[in-house]
């Protein structure tokens, strides 16, 4: 390992391979929209025949020498040189922001300590150097700073870099899928598997980012089976319909999901701003006469392909808002929840981010000027058209002991109407987990077996239903 | 009461009155943003003398009766006009689409059941007749609906009523202040009448919606207090932190709140997409010694001062993505929680939305080109600078007993550092409600107690602090 110490203090003179200061400013605002970030959306076509594993960059990584480390005349911009020939720029203020001595952060929290009350964004170093693979600063304060090499190239401004670990950190690809699709992108959960392997869990939550649906198998028959999976995750994400629900049918309800009739197409709770995220319904017991089935739908599928063919329907169904609202009571509690927002929400790159869908929870007030009102209603039959084609809707009659678990903000789901016998009583339980919970545990889990967080999608082909 | 029946089927001549179907496209898309949409934001200077109680609209529309009713040549148009001269006009497909009879809608759980599966969109009225002030049409599929004149009227397209009913429904104007304001806005509520008055826990919801903040005195001294006042709004938010959370000095924890040391200013939960609307503290035991003070300042005026004064900054503030992040554990449970958003995010009308800022939360990655980096800084010192200014900042010791009640996604909040002794463990107790609940609460004890949920801005002075 080469170490070589260089103090620089006169004007530095930058290589080619600096990157530009005037590096454009392409900003992808997926993260200010009602939603998690940083999705990106590619069809399943699309991802069918990938090359082998890449080497991971961190074994690259280790091979690299810090060679020189120079700062420029006024002090504001710091540049390190590395063996293999690359240069990387780092403004003074960020590496004084990001010093990690123990006075400035502190790593049982990893939690940065430096008081910005008192933080002077024109401090300057007075001494650089790059010392046995170290960038060493000192700074007009006196305060002393060092860095590894490895912590600063994972933190590159380069434009390469921050891809990198935007992929990495904001992995969530997701891949649209029609009716021609469904058997392929389908994969069943052993229960006991997901309740006793991380690898096995860890898959599961990755199938359900990437296509929005997955399937448990041997579930136990009882009410309470459902909290386990969410345990396994994380934890449940309560709402005014409580933790665990049931869906059969109770006379008298005010929600149209606990009768026996014919459930359309809808997602769940689009009448709050924080959407429930992940869906999990538990059949207990299943009618054994006709109807029951559940039916599905890519919602993203669908945006994609009215985007592409119908783009003006698109455009009316992602810019008109719509009111969505639950009055009513549930054991006890009266609510009255209400929210605005179209049926298909876009990031700021145009691409499908969410979809709000549901007849029942659709306000009669519609608040837009007189002349949105019937390109409005053209444009959400168009969707509704979609929505019920063959080409893109798949109906499934759940199983007992299984547990259909979809992306809420995604799938549209829907239930053919059934008829209850005495002796046979159709049962779900449904519950809810937030993709803020299930993110964090898929981070977590790939730290934990792959020693890294990067996605799975970038090194292996679509999984197989089994 | 009048009723006069007309039955139109020619073209028809519209008067004045009725509403352009150029109506420009003011849509105002805050709903479409990762937060409670609808806001409104106002300074407390604004709204300290305002007129009498307005006339509730409802007893003027008793007075008015429907007079006529036509559908224009295709009949894709209705049009009623009233004794007082208005005319409205309401598209056919909206009025199929919201038919009240039985078939159509159940008043049980206030759901359109039109299965829009076979729903037409091109259906027409044959038969338009006003009588005994209903609209009454009969369909080309013979299908018949009514409607009344009340229920039409509140659900106008004209842009008054449409105003209107947003300010009704999303009524949460929130007033800005600083140091000045704080003791005209801060009110304090006693526990017993929060649990046990719903005209005071309304009145509490809506300060806090209106000024971001609201004191609770006389809590008993045990740490599940917070879930009783939870309860009464509907029930807490859990986070990784869990449903209550103990702010104590805690050694080895992995957050710097769980210490006794100085806790810069901040909101909590930055690095979740769904961040937490409404945060509670409850003081058990507070520092007998110097220290433990909490501290508060409104992010909003903050936000308004900087977009007057300093534009750029401002804009700044809006546009760069700031990575927030947690990894740690808590009671056993792992989390790697990770969110990119700017420090301020606007609505699309340009105004304040959210904060989200936290020294302890910012990662070390900062994933943005690298000449966005140093003006990034400038502007978040300058916002760092007006946070800690003493003419928006205001410290307060919480009392043993008190519950200090905020809005985590406006109001900043830190605490100075303070020393345990053996005999004196300050000891605090957190917990969260999201604004879905809240804002879902407002509107059902408004109707309960007011027979409306119109806000009580419009009519009634800032609330003076007790």
């Amino acid at each position: 390992m080469q170490s070589v110490r260089t103090l620089v203090l006169a004007t530095a003179k930058f290589g080619s391979k600096v990157q530009s200061l005037k590096a454009s400013r392409q900003l992808r605002f997926s993260s200010t929209f009602s939603s998690t970030s940083g999705f990106r959306a590619v069809h399943s076509s699309e991802v069918k025949h990938q090359g082998p594993v890449a080497k991971p960059k961190d074994e690259e990584k280790q091979q690299v020498v810090l060679v020189n480390a120079i700062r420029d005349i006024d002090g504001s911009m710091i540049t390190i040189g590395t063996s293999t020939g690359e240069q990387h720029q780092y403004p003074s203020v960020w590496l004084r922001d990001n010093c990690q001595c123990p006075k400035c952060f502190n790593t049982t929290m990893q939690s940065r300590t430096v008081d910005w009350k008192y933080f002077d964004i024109n401090i300057k170093p007075t001494h650089v150097m790059a010392e046995e693979n170290q960038l060493k600063l000192v700074w007009n304060d006196g305060h002393e700073s060092d860095y590894d090499l490895n912590w600063l190239l994972e933190r590159s401004f380069t434009e390469n870099v921050r891809k990198e670990w935007m992929k990495q950190h904001y992995p969530m690809t997701r891949i649209s899928w029609g009716t021609v699709d469904f058997n392929k992108i389908l994969k069943k959960y052993d229960f006991n598997d997901i309740l006793n392997s991380d690898a096995t869990l860890l898959d599961w939550l990755e199938n359900i980012a990437t296509y929005g649906i997955a399937l448990i198998d041997n579930t136990p028959p009882q009410e309470d089976q459902l909290r386990r999976v969410a345990d396994r995750v994380g934890f449940i994400r309560r709402t005014q319909y409580g933790e665990e629900y049931m869906v059969k049918h109770q006379p008298g309800t005010s929600n149209l999901a606990y009768t026996s009739g014919n459930l359309q197409m809808h997602t769940d709770l689009p009448y709050y701003d924080y959407k429930p995220g992940i869906n999990m319904l538990h059949c207990l017991v299943q009618t054994e006469g006709t109807g029951g089935e559940n039916q599905v739908t890519d919602a993203m599928h669908v945006a994609e392909k009215l985007k592409r063919e119908k783009p003006e329907v698109y455009k009316v169904l992602t810019e008109t808002p719509v009111e969505w609202c639950d009055i009513g009571q549930e054991s006890g509690y009266s609510f009255h929840s209400l929210y605005r927002t179209p049926v298909i929400l876009n990031d700021s790159n145009g691409d499908f981010l969410r979809a709000d869908y549901s007849q029942q929870q659709r306000d009669s007030h519609f608040s837009v000027p007189l002349d949105q009102v019937i390109p409005w209603y053209e444009a959400h039959a168009a969707f509704t058209e979609e929505l019920y084609n063959p080409e893109n809707t798949v109906y499934f009659k759940l199983k007992e002991r299984e547990i259909l678990v979809f992306d809420n903000i995604r799938l549209l789901h829907g239930r053919k109407g059934y008829e209850d016998k005495p002796s046979n009583t159709r049962h779900l339980v449904g519950s809810y987990v937030d993709w803020d919970v299930a993110y964090s545990r898929i981070r977590v889990l790939r730290k934990k077996l792959r020693g890294h967080i990067r996605s799975h999608l970038s090194s292996t082909p679509v999984q197989k239903c089994t």
